[in-house]
């Protein structure tokens, strides 16, 4: 029964049983944490081969190149062919670089500071602006203030962005240079941008001549149903609106194969592209080619990378469904909160009972829970409503996924009920 | 016999002897490679065993912390415990990344030139100059071009910087805020900065508050004799002068291991170490674990890593021994060419014939012999003396660096010998 439904006796008697949940809870003395979207240790042995490989007798790249000296500013080729057809963007548009996309942004963003875009003015001396959708990714918004720029929320739901918006904010504000976008099952809400959105956002006009869609493709292949979406053309899309050098696409295979030992990538117009590797060669000779060979021999193509993914998802698919049957079982008749239900990616948006979000997380932590602060998906951690948590539940066994969002739903039924007794 | 004692007849027919020597030379097709600095295949098949490393069961580090995870931004302790041994730093003053310190000098100087030193004003907004001591490395000016900075010029010998200079330059003008060193073994000179040299550069009043030694030391243990020198103390002396926030120690092993997918290493003071860490958080997650716990598997400790460097040597030295005999044998007694003759690193660098430089270049390359176009070890690419050649002998085997310096050897003769019957 919904709780506004309630009468002031049963809600003082339902806060009397929670608070006994609640109680049971802190002394069953968990230690879980749904933090961080990190995979878990079962998937990671997925990958064991790439331990042992190259091997000791494979040094060259398929151009016959000793990948283990300098060189190659652009990466190796047969990692790009493979990457590239997962994301629709031929090997000569996209760069291999180390891991770590985050990497890539922060490098692209300082490049454009520091040097402007392609016939571009540097974006230092400019109050800089960005867009940034939310709920959103915490990293996007903290490298963001790290720059100087000021973070401008736009709402976001699992149906996409609030377009109109967006549309007139960057016709009317020079200082608008870029919009965070996570295209395909967005952290933290899912939310997947149609090609329709996409087309929208190649073409729309903006004051900012150097307007830039950051466009952060972290979960292209990460999928959670039969479903396969394939990822949206963006740089086809941007070049035929006649915007071609308006997308930096970055990608990683950080949560494909090691999350601290992959091999990331950065994709453009031939012209963004020219430009990142020119900055780029003041920097470093070339990236780990041994790491992109060894995921290159490792993946061996396209269909390796999407068997792998069906791999992933037989392994963190019935942690997201046992969120989702928790929630529902717990949550679903009580009018408190809603979630989202993913197609795909790291994550499940929680939204409680206004002003309670903080509360949740604090009781939750009491009880030995560990959640991302209430408001990290918001620019400067402030969620105007209080009512955001990110659940990430790839990294814990399932049975503490289990226990840590009975824990959790008990603490959101909490908070809420204390709420309405005030 | 000194080409300046030479008749003009005499000179006249040694010309015709060097132009048909000139002519045999280019009919002998050669396509030999001095330019870069880079390790020979041989050299890099010394550490084979990395290339299977770590193997299918080792996923932990030191401290039982999955290194195929997300997170610990400092890198693996071990691996600083084994590079801190070898520069004399303690493994907490160091952070352990991805391949290629230049990555990290470039990061480095990003963060001062966005958000300033520890205590100190973003660089950005003033002019910034920086001191390059001369012949240095190219690279290390074209990244100081690229962030906007000022190169200037001094002396450097084989027995060090122009001390006094540098000393006058500093105390007086607050606008040069860092100074370039490769303090072991320098490139292009083979210069060793003593302890003494060292001192004077940690502890001389500057006008900048924030003045910075850029303290690269990149050939810290790349010994060509059996005198293996030890690190100076480059922090503890900054720390006992009341400077210790004034030096970046930057170092790797690209020529240890291998040249495209080595570990690089930052060091400073515990406060140069929390702000680099700091900015460094925005940026990444964590660096490649694996690469490091792979190194620290393979080089097992600081005598390990001294042992492959002797198996190093054996491979260079003879090409180095080969370099000084034929230019000895050659240009001993013509008094045309002065050139070092390095206990260590990666170079030799040769003096020509004032003015002749480019054109030694040139004749080389036509002769199928590729050199780094002369001036480039000079700021702007400007050789005042239009004199100095950087040779680089580790990369081809050992006959082709014997054919590549006989016909440069020729080259440099031609060169002089025409200048002086202009």
């Amino acid at each position: 029964m919904s709780l506004a439904d309630l009468s002031a006796a049963e809600l003082s008697a339902l806060h009397d049983d929670l608070t006994a949940q609640y109680a049971d809870l802190k002394a069953a003395g968990l230690k879980l944490d749904l933090t961080r979207g990190k995979p878990s240790a079962e998937q990671l042995d997925l990958s064991a081969e790439l331990l042992s490989l190259p091997g000791p007798d494979r040094t060259t790249d398929a151009s016959g190149t000793d990948v283990r000296n300098y060189g190659n500013l652009q990466g190796l080729r047969e990692i790009r062919e493979i990457f590239g057809e997962l994301l629709g963007i031929g090997p000569d548009q996209l760069i291999a670089a180390d891991n770590s996309s985050l990497s890539i942004m922060h490098d692209s963003l300082v490049f454009a500071l520091l040097h402007g875009r392609p016939g571009g003015d540097p974006w230092s001396g400019q109050q800089v602006k960005v867009l940034c959708p939310t709920p959103g990714y915490d990293r996007h918004f903290a490298l963001s203030q790290e720059l100087g720029f000021e973070l401008v929320p736009v709402d976001l739901t699992a149906d996409g962005p609030d377009l109109e918006t967006i549309k007139k904010l960057v016709a009317d504000d020079p200082q608008i240079k870029a919009i965070w976008v996570v295209p395909t099952y967005a952290n933290p809400n899912g939310a997947v941008y149609s090609e329709e959105i996409t087309r929208e956002l190649v073409s729309m006009p903006t004051a900012a001549e150097d307007f830039t869609l950051l466009w952060d493709n972290a979960y292209a292949v990460h999928h959670l149903t039969d479903s396969e979406i394939t990822p949206v053309d963006v740089l086809g899309l941007a070049a035929a609106a006649g915007n071609a050098d308006r997308v930096f696409v970055y990608a990683s295979s950080s949560k494909i194969s090691f999350a601290g030992a992959g091999v990331s990538f950065f994709g453009g117009s031939p012209s963004v592209v020219d430009w990142y590797l020119a900055h780029l060669a003041k920097r470093t000779i070339g990236p780990d080619k041994i790491n992109q060979l060894r995921h290159a021999l490792y993946l061996k193509n396209a269909d390796g990378v999407r068997d792998l993914m069906r791999k992933h998802r037989a392994i963190i698919g019935p942690k997201f469904e046992a969120v989702q049957r928790i929630l529902t079982e717990r949550l679903g008749d009580r009018d408190v909160a809603t979630w989202t239900e993913p197609q795909g990616g790291y994550f499940i948006s929680l939204d409680v009972a206004e002003g309670t979000a903080t509360e949740v997380v604090r009781l939750a932590k009491e009880a030995g829970i560990a959640l991302t602060p209430a408001g990290s998906a918001y620019p400067y951690g402030r969620d105007p409503g209080d009512r955001n948590i990110r659940i990430a539940p790839t990294f814990p066994p399932l049975p503490q996924v289990t226990a840590a969002i009975d824990g959790l739903a008990t603490c959101v039924l909490l908070a809420a009920v204390a709420k309405l007794r005030q």
